[in-house]
C-alpha cells in the first residue's frame, strides 16, 4: 500500500514516463493512493502529469483531481475537453468535491461542464451548492447523506439505506426526517442493525442532534465539531429542512488553513505561498509587509529628526534605541498573539474588553517591572551615565505596559467590527509599537537629560 | 440540544447553584451536553463545579471528565475517593481517555485508582497505554475497536461484532486479523450488511489499509490521516499486530496544538497559556523571550558603543536605525515562517538545502532591490546628506538579502538536528537579525562616510 512506496518503485515510475511505457505506468499506478499520485503530480512537470493521468481508471482519476492543488488542477482540466471531465471525472466525485472544482473554472467553462453531466439530479446538486459562500456550512457541505424517514420500521429502513448509500463512501450516521424533510434527530448504523426489524424508527432514533445551518461559518462549524467531537454534521436550511451534511475531513482542512492564515498574516504574508512556490511569487508575498514595515521606520526617522539635536549632544541616546524597540515589539506580539489564538479558539467571550485590558495592564506592569529593574542594574554597573540608566529603565517600563496593553487593544477592537484580528498581529504591531516606542523614549530622555545635566 | 441554550438557562443554572437547589439543577444538567457542561465548569468557581458534578450520573460525569480542561480536572478529582474515580469515572470511559486522565495524576494515586478497577481486562489496556510515549501513535490510540478474524463468515462476523461492538461508540471499519491478530485489512459495515451472509470475510475484505506502528510521533499521524482522508488508523506492533486504533477527534486536537505551539512559539511565549490564565501565568510565559530580546539589545548598544564617535559626528545615521533593525527583523520572520510551515505541513522535503539557500537567496535580492530602490527615492528627495541616501539603501538591500537566507537557514538546520524548527522563528529571528542588522548599517556606513565627506 501506498505507504510502502520506496524510492525504487518511484525511479520505476519515473522511467516508465520517459520511456512513455503505459503498460509498466498503469501496473505501477495500481499500487498507489490517489493521493499519493496527486502528490507526485505536484513534483513532475505537466506534460508528464498529463501522460500518467490519461492513464487512470475514472474512478482513480476523480479523486487525484481532487486531491491535487489548485495550480496543477487547473492545469490538467485545461488539456481535457468538457464531456469528458463531466463523464469521467464530475460524475464521479461527491457533489462538495465536484462544486470545489466547478468553483474554481470560470463560469463559462463550469456550465459547460455542467450541461454534460447526464445525472440531472446530481448537476441539479452541483448547481445548488455553488450558490453558497464557499466558507460558509454551505459551501462545505456534501449533499450524500442517508435520510430515513422517522415512520418507516427498522427493515423499510435498512432497505431504504441499501439504496441510498451505493454511492456514499462513509455514512457515519443515518438522519432521521418527518414527511417534510425536517431534520428530528440521528441514528448509529450499529444501533440499526441491532434492532429488531419491526421497530419504528421514530421509537429507537435519538433526537439530541446537533446541526448548523446553510449560513453558518466554516471556522464555526469546525469549532462546533472539535467541541463535540463529531466525525460529521447535518446542515440545515432556515426552516431545519435536512440538505446536506458536512464530514470532519472538509473540517480538517479549515482548521489547517485557518491555522496557516493567522500563522501568515502574523509573520507578514500577505497570500497563501509555500515553499514550493516561485521566486517571483515568494517575493510578492513578502513585499507589501516590507514596505509596511518601512513606512514606519520612515516614520520613526521623522520622530528621531525632531530630536536630531538631542542626539548630536547625547550620541549614547542612540545605543539604547534598539533595545527599547525590539523589546516593545516583542511585548506587543505577546498579547495580540494571545488574543487572537482566544478568538480563534473561541475561548475569549466577547464581553467586558476593559476588564481584559485592565488585566493586561496588570501583565505589563509586571513584565515592565522585571525588564526595567533588570536594565537598570545592568546600565548602574556598566554605565557611568546615570540620567541614561534612569531614561533607558523607565522608557522600557513605559514602553512595555504600553505596547501590552495595545497589543490587546487593536485585534480586540478589530474583531467587533468584524474584521479579521489576525491583521493586527506581526508586522502591524511591531510597527506601531516601534514609533511609540521611539516617541516615548526620546520624550523621557529630553526631560531626564534636562533635569540631570 | 447544546447548541440552544440561552443567557436564561445560565440564569436559572447559576441561581440552582446559589440555592443548594439539587433537584433544578439535575433537571438543568439534563438538557446539556458533556462538552458544554464542562464549558460551564471552566467559567465557575471550584466549589460551585463540585457541587455540580456529584449531581451527574456516571456515563455523563465521565464525559465531561474527559472534556475539562487539566487544572480544572484535577481539582475536581482531588476531592473525590479513589473507589469513586474508579468504578463511577474511569470504568465508563475509553481507553485512551481513561490513560490520559491517569497519565496527569501522579504515579501512587494512579496506581490506587487502577487497583479498584474491576474489569481487568481494562485495567490491562490501560496500564498497557500508559507505557507509549503521550506523543506517539501508541499514546494517542485507544484499546476499543472491532476485530474480526478473516476465517469467519459474514454472519458470524456479525455476531462477533455485536459482542465487541457493544462498548464501543463510532466503529467506521471493522479490522480483518489472522489468527496471529496480524493485521490484514479492513471491511465497511456497510459492506458487511449488504453481503449474502455465508461469504468468508477473506474473500469480501478491503486489503488495502493504512496503519501505522505505534511509536510514530503522533503529528506524523496527523498528516497521514489528513493526506487519505482517514476517520480511524488502525495501529499495529513491530510485528503488525493491531493493537488499537486512532480517531480523528484525537487527531483534530494534535493539528490544533500544533499549530498553536508554532503560533506561540513565534509570538515569543513559552508556555502553553490562554486568555484566561492568571496575571502571574501570563507573566511568567512571556518574560522568557522579552528577557532574551533584552540581551540581543543590550548586544546591539554594545556593538553600537563601537560607533559613538560616528554617531557623535553624524547624529543623522541613528534617525534610519530603527528602519534597517526592523525591516531585517521583518524579513527573517517571513522566511522562517514559510519554512516551519512547509516543515510542519511535511511538505518541504529534507535534501537540497543549498537549493532551497540559493532560491530564498534570490527572493532576498528581489526583495532588498525593490526596497533600497524606495528608500533611495524617498531619501535622495527629503534628504540633503547624499552620504546618508547611499548608506541606508546599500545597508538595508544587504540586510534584506541577509535576514531571507538566515531566516531559512536557521530552522532547515534545527529540523536536521531534531530540534523543533519553530523556536527559530519569532524573538529569536528578530534579535538576532537586529545585532546583524546594526552592525551591518554601522559598517557601510563608517566606509561611506568616510569616503565621501
Amino acid at each position: 500500500m501506498a505507504l510502502e512506496l520506496n524510492k525504487e518503485f518511484f525511479e520505476n515510475l519515473r522511467n516508465s514516463i520517459e520511456n512513455k511505457d503505459s503498460e509498466l505506468a498503469v501496473s505501477l499506478l495500481k499500487e498507489m493512493h490517489p493521493a499519493d499520485i496527486a502528490e507526485f503530480f505536484e513534483e513532475i512537470n505537466i506534460d508528464d502529469a498529463k501522460f500518467l493521468f490519461i492513464l487512470l481508471e475514472p474512478e482513480i482519476a476523480a479523486d487525484v483531481i481532487v486531491e491535487i492543488e489548485d495550480e496543477e488542477r487547473g492545469k490538467l482540466l485545461e488539456s481535457l475537453p468538457n464531456e469528458i471531465i463531466a463523464e469521467q471525472l464530475i460524475e464521479k466525485m461527491d457533489s462538495d468535491d465536484a462544486a470545489d472544482i466547478l468553483g474554481y473554472l470560470d463560469d463559462e467553462r463550469s456550465e459547460e461542464i455542467l450541461g454534460h453531466i447526464k445525472d440531472l439530479e446530481q448537476a441539479g446538486d452541483i448547481v445548488d451548492l455553488l450558490n453558497y459562500d464557499e466558507d460558509s456550512a454551505g459551501g462545505l457541505m456534501a449533499k450524500e447523506l442517508v435520510a430515513i424517514n422517522e415512520n418507516l420500521t427498522v427493515k423499510q429502513a435498512l432497505g431504504e439505506m441499501r439504496d441510498q448509500a451505493e454511492d456514499i463512501d462513509e455514512i457515519y450516521y443515518l438522519y432521521v426526517v418527518d414527511d417534510n424533510n425536517i431534520l428530528k434527530g440521528t441514528i448509529a448504523l450499529k444501533d440499526l442493525l441491532f434492532s429488531s426489524t419491526n421497530k419504528k424508527i421514530l421509537s429507537i432514533f435519538d433526537p439530541d442532534v446537533i446541526s448548523v445551518k446553510t449560513d453558518v461559518d466554516g471556522e464555526e462549524v469546525a469549532q462546533i465539531m472539535e467541541k463535540y467531537d463529531l466525525v460529521a454534521i447535518p446542515v440545515i436550511d432556515g426552516i431545519g429542512r435536512l440538505v446536506g451534511r458536512i464530514t470532519i475531513d472538509d473540517v480538517v482542512d479549515v482548521i489547517r488553513e485557518e491555522a496557516e492564515e493567522d500563522y501568515q498574516l502574523m509573520s507578514g504574508i500577505t497570500e497563501d505561498v509555500d515553499f514550493s512556490d516561485s521566486v517571483f511569487r515568494q517575493s510578492r508575498s513578502r513585499i507589501p509587509w516590507l514596505l509596511i514595515g518601512m513606512v514606519g521606520g520612515i516614520a520613526g526617522s521623522l520622530i528621531l529628526g525632531l530630536f536630531e539635536s538631542d542626539i548630536e549632544k547625547y550620541a549614547v541616546l542612540a545605543l539604547f534605541l534598539p533595545l527599547i524597540v525590539a523589546t516593545g515589539g516583542n511585548a506587543g506580539v505577546q498579547s495580540s498573539a494571545i488574543v487572537v489564538q482566544g478568538l480563534s479558539s473561541g475561548d475569549i467571550d466577547l464581553h467586558s474588553m476593559w476588564k481584559k485590558l485592565w488585566k493586561e495592564f496588570k501583565v505589563g506592569l509586571l513584565n515592565g517591572f522585571v525588564c526595567s529593574i533588570i536594565i537598570f542594574l545592568y546600565n548602574l554597573i556598566f554605565s557611568s551615565n546615570f540620567a541614561l540608566t534612569l531614561t533607558v529603565s523607565l522608557s522600557l517600563f513605559a514602553v512595555i505596559i504600553f505596547a501590552t496593553v495595545f497589543g490587546t487593544f487593536v485585534p480586540l477592537v478589530l474583531n467587533r467590527f468584524k474584521i479579521d484580528p489576525a491583521i493586527a498581529t506581526g508586522p502591524f504591531i511591531t510597527t506601531s509599537n516601534d514609533i511609540i516606542g521611539i516617541f516615548i523614549y526620546l520624550i523621557i530622555a529630553r526631560s531626564i537629560f534636562g533635569i540631570i545635566l
